[in-house]
């Protein structure tokens, strides 16, 4: 046996090692090797499992602090069953880190077992003696505390070394014990990461619109025509103002009218086939005006507090510069041309896919980087990503880490509609915002089902959805009539915190769907629009109503803090959001025909109301005011009236109204 | 702006990096720090989520092997929504390690491009086109490929390069482009690892007995005696005879009967309280024998195909050797002497706890193991270790890991009683089995949450229970009539497939309950009882039983199997276990009183049953035979006829009787 041992014997003991043991952190995203993302001033509530052996007390802190800087420590508070809990609130943008340390807490052990000592009526030699090892672990500490703590600590010390036993039992000294502890024997988890974004990454209201379109009698607009047509944009109390592709636009294989594969004379093209002779990507189409007139659309978005989010496209047209200078960054086919997009057997032979895998991949990705911070340097602090699940998740995680060193300001929303673990992904990577499959959930247990994972789950560390009831390319069924626009439009911006819509087409109700596909026929994105803003009737009032609301109600600008609630009436949903005393509670019903009502259960305790007091539900659209007690209340929705209540809770009946009605 | 860039120019994309991204994988404990547990010849399966930009297919592969050996690799299957899957079987014991690999499978992306061209009647130009480019693809593996396989890949380069379209759709050219694939830009997983033990670590019958109590006419018994007693353990059908530590008692304040302070002259103290001059952890007591008799009994152990389990109880009387030699081993009261064993203001002055972090800890815990191998060396490979949670976590890692090096078919069963996480940390760190909470399930609902916890949940993969009715240290209050002696071996034996019991106290249906505590009164621990094992009141009948049963019906060797049924009766627990045809329903009645009756629903279509074929109940307790039809029958319980069915369900009925009967 004693060659089996040789093997063993050299297997001396581990040279570090913790008695104590930390099981799990909490939040992080897949182990660790992506960051959570949180915005400037929310917390990040650490919880972490820790256990060691036998009956001594474990000490835990979180360490955290902005990347590269010095970490902060904050003490974690055993909350039972092993586990322990502690919060942070980054107060800056950028990457923040945080660990957890967990020791053995010397002086608590010997405290609590002294304290079962003297209620156990230990003999007063025992107590004595026990006060040596009392005074010689605070001894150790000494050395960490200063001035006036170190005179403390030592006072302890002395009263300790004469036997005074009431002093060892005093908070006081196991606070300043805990304080200056030597953490001997500690062990470290390993480092976390935290994306924290400014406050609009996670709350915002979009509105879409194309340039081109709010031109003078039908001719093509121009960025100082779109200039004028943000005062309408801000009146309807919208944050961000996002338009699609401004760059030059492919004049070989140009798409016509309704997605016709040949354009006629004169036809515009769809502005995310980008590039032609004038240039590409960090080029301003001329017929918008060029880069002067972008320069005087960001300054009057600036002076109106908008903030401006570009289409971040990376594909080109045929003419793009980039296919001459730099054919290697597309796919050849055999012959030696460059491929053009297929999904076989259709062919999309406007647009050339970049190949980010190919020959001289390096300088395309820092070109494509360099396009971001072209218009960054312009002023751009927002980008629309263009189906960004068909390029790569490194290029994304490099090229939004790298920018955001300088930028950390930069808000990049996904406009990925793909499978759900790879919209995930792309959250993981670090875009701020995704769109979702709202469009397509459609009853109350397919919404109630969707936003619980979207909230209620680890989703919210990576994923921050945007709701939008419709967009250039998606006009669902539904979206037919005035109910649902109204309904869709409540959901949207009332569930999540970020939501947007595609117009004028939305306010104007626009509802000619194509024949085959769930978009709109004569779509937008092929030819010139002429929308009569003044329409009456427009849904802008309705619209600027809800962003009133929203921007009033800091509860909206949550979404953790989304609650559902029992309706007896599948056609009703009935959800609430609350922060501090904000409370807004928000019924809805789906069916655009028939009123439907039904009891609305609330949990009172949990929403911050007494059980044998009234409240008063004011309604933040039409201004009535209902006068509700207990947990379970009648309301009824009759959709050719308003199909929704959004309802402010107040605890107290009797309040004097503080909007203007609206419906 | 210049300046802020200067840092992001720096910033080159990442030297390496995959399109395919591996989100998580499973089976993994705390993030691979810790290995899973599977026996030899029991699957690995493992999944992962992956997922990669575009419509490209991903490949993956499990790359496993014995740790430090070549890897084999195994193909992953799609399973849809980015979900691979693949299993391994590991053959033999020890450390195995497996991780995912993922990369984009050019071929069959190709492939299903080119099939989609072809159906969509692609022009013959573009088809053959395309073909050279699925040439180049399988060009690219020929260098990997030998002599047979790579002239079958030859061959289809040159149709493809020969513009054949149909040899590109075949099944074989995928199959051969698959085997050989470049694996081009692959991604890997980290390195996880699972400890595979010998099939008795997940499926084992224990019994405990205490040697000194097998003696002569109310004398001190030996290992001799204990030899003997073997013969009706192994009739039993116990799979491991365990023994409570057999080293020298000490003789420093031992303890009396009925844990007396003091023990009267000629009183065998508890052999828990380890060491004395004749001898320390390595030392058979004298009156056990010595060591000689040790060896005896290992040898008629041997003889009866009876595995032996030690106790391990890293503890020290105050005359142990090492109090004298190692000092430094224990802690020191303030005034030099070694700290006795304290729960304040309860002292255990007969125990001094090991310091595992004193001065010259290496020695220690060198010597600790040392202590694992003197035993090793003398054949025995299952302990007991007594307490581990009341030592260092780290050190058991330690010691199992590099004791596994040189005898990979040790077993540890952890007795601790402590807090679930700190329990299931003991089976992360190497612990085979682990005593569980079944004593304190008292009902149905609480028996189908704690199993399915543990073998439905992530524990699974690390925690291993032993199920047991009674130890020396716990009597539970309601083991005091025979239908719940019943009732609890047959929950313990056919839940679990591991379960032991503290005999003869057990099949004695002692239960003179300690009217303060739940244990005996008079604990065998303190004095030598005098078992009479052909009482005719003995339940050795059933448990050889049961034995039996549990050693013919393979379905009992697994966790992971087991199912709750429903049964209209909260008196009444259903469960079935399944291992191909073998099927086992268990129904047990906990109401030691009255009959319980109720109708048991069966989910047939799972358990394998025709919907419309009668079924075949045998119970392998008494040998009834009941003929059951649909998936809803009823059954009743008489507990003082027998609390509990054991049925053997045969699919096919009238079939001839294959056991003897038995109640």
């Amino acid at each position: 046996m004693k060659t089996d041992m040789s093997k063993q014997t050299a297997q001396q003991p581990p040279e570090t090692w913790s008695r104590t043991m930390i099981l799990r952190v909490d939040p992080q995203v897949d182990e660790g090797r992506h960051p959570v993302k949180r915005i400037v001033n929310e917390d990040v509530l650490v919880s972490a499992d820790i256990v060691s052996d036998g009956h001594d007390i474990p000490a835990a802190e979180v360490l955290y602090g902005p990347e590269g800087e010095d970490e902060v420590a904050v003490r974690m508070t055993f909350l039972g069953n092993d586990l322990y809990q502690a919060l942070f609130t980054p107060d800056r943008m950028g990457v923040w880190t945080y660990r957890v340390r967990a020791w053995i807490d010397q002086f608590a052990t010997w405290q609590e077992l002294f304290e079962r000592r003297v209620k156990g009526g230990s003999p007063e030699a025992e107590l004595k003696s026990e006060l040596q090892e009392g005074a010689s672990i605070l001894k150790k500490s000494l050395g960490r505390a200063e001035a006036e703590d170190r005179k403390r600590l030592q006072d302890y010390i002395d009263a300790f070394e004469a036997g005074e036993v009431n002093r060892a039992l005093e908070g006081e000294v196991q606070a300043l014990a805990a304080l200056y502890d030597t953490r001997e024997g500690a062990t470290e988890s390993d480092v976390r990461r935290a994306l924290v974004e400014r406050p609009l990454a996670r709350t915002s209201a979009w509105y879409e619109f194309f340039p081109r379109s709010v031109g003078p009698d039908h001719e093509h607009g121009t960025l100082d025509d779109a200039a004028d047509m943000l005062p309408y944009v801000k009146e309807m109390g919208f944050d961000i103002v996002y338009l699609p592709p401004i760059h030059p636009i492919g004049r070989s294989h140009r798409k016509g009218k309704d997605n016709a594969p040949v354009a006629a004379e004169g036809e515009p093209g769809s502005p995310w086939a980008i590039g032609n002779e004038d240039g590409g990507h960090k080029t301003v189409h001329p017929e918008l005006g060029g880069i002067e007139a972008f320069d005087r659309f960001m300054e009057r978005a600036r002076e109106l507090d908008l903030e401006v989010a570009l289409d971040l496209a990376y594909q080109c047209a045929p003419d793009h510069p980039y296919t001459k200078e730099h054919p290697e960054w597309f796919r050849q086919r055999p012959d030696g041309s460059i491929r053009y997009a297929e999904n076989p057997p259709k062919k999309y032979q406007d647009i050339y896919p970049i190949n980010f895998e190919g020959d001289n991949w390096e300088a395309l990705w820092l070109e494509l980087r360099d396009v971001v911070e072209f218009w960054a340097k312009r002023g751009v602090r927002t980008f629309r990503v263009d189906n960004p699940h068909t390029k790569p998740l490194p290029f994304w995680a490099w090229c939004f880490s790298t920018l955001r060193e300088s930028y950390p300001d930069l808000i990049f929303l996904a406009e990925a509609f793909t499978r759900p673990k790879l919209m995930y992904a792309l959250g993981k990577v670090g875009f701020s915002q995704s769109y979702t499959y709202f469009t397509w959930r459609y009853n109350k247990q397919e919404f109630q089902d969707y936003l619980t994972e979207l909230f209620h789950t680890d989703v919210y560390n990576y994923y921050r959805p945007s709701f939008w009831p419709n967009t250039p390319d998606i006009l669902p069924p539904y979206l037919d009539n005035k109910p649902t626009f109204q309904s869709r439009l409540i959901l949207a911006s009332t569930l999540s915190a970020s939501y947007g819509i595609y117009g004028p087409a939305f306010e104007l109700m626009a509802s000619d769907i194509h024949p085959a596909r769930e978009e709109y026929r004569d779509n937008e994105k092929y030819e010139i629009k002429d929308w009569d803003l003044d329409a009456p009737h427009s849904l802008k009032p309705l619209i600027t109503r809800i962003n009133t609301i929203r921007r009033e109600n800091s509860a909206l600008h949550h979404n953790r803090n989304l609650q559902f609630h029992d309706v007896d009436n599948d056609e009703l949903i009935a959800y609430s959001k609350r922060d501090g005393d904000n409370l807004i509670l928000v019924v809805v019903n789906f069916d655009p025909h028939y009123t439907q009502s039904s009891f609305v259960q609330l949990p009172l305790a949990e929403l911050g109301l007494e059980p044998h007091q009234p409240y008063e539900l004011e309604d933040l659209i039409d201004g009535a005011r209902y006068y509700w007690h207990g947990p379970r209340n009648y309301l009824e929705l009759d959709p050719h009236k308003f199909p929704a209540h959004v309802f402010k809770v107040h605890r107290e009946v009797g309040r004097e109204q503080d909007h203007d009605t609206f419906v």
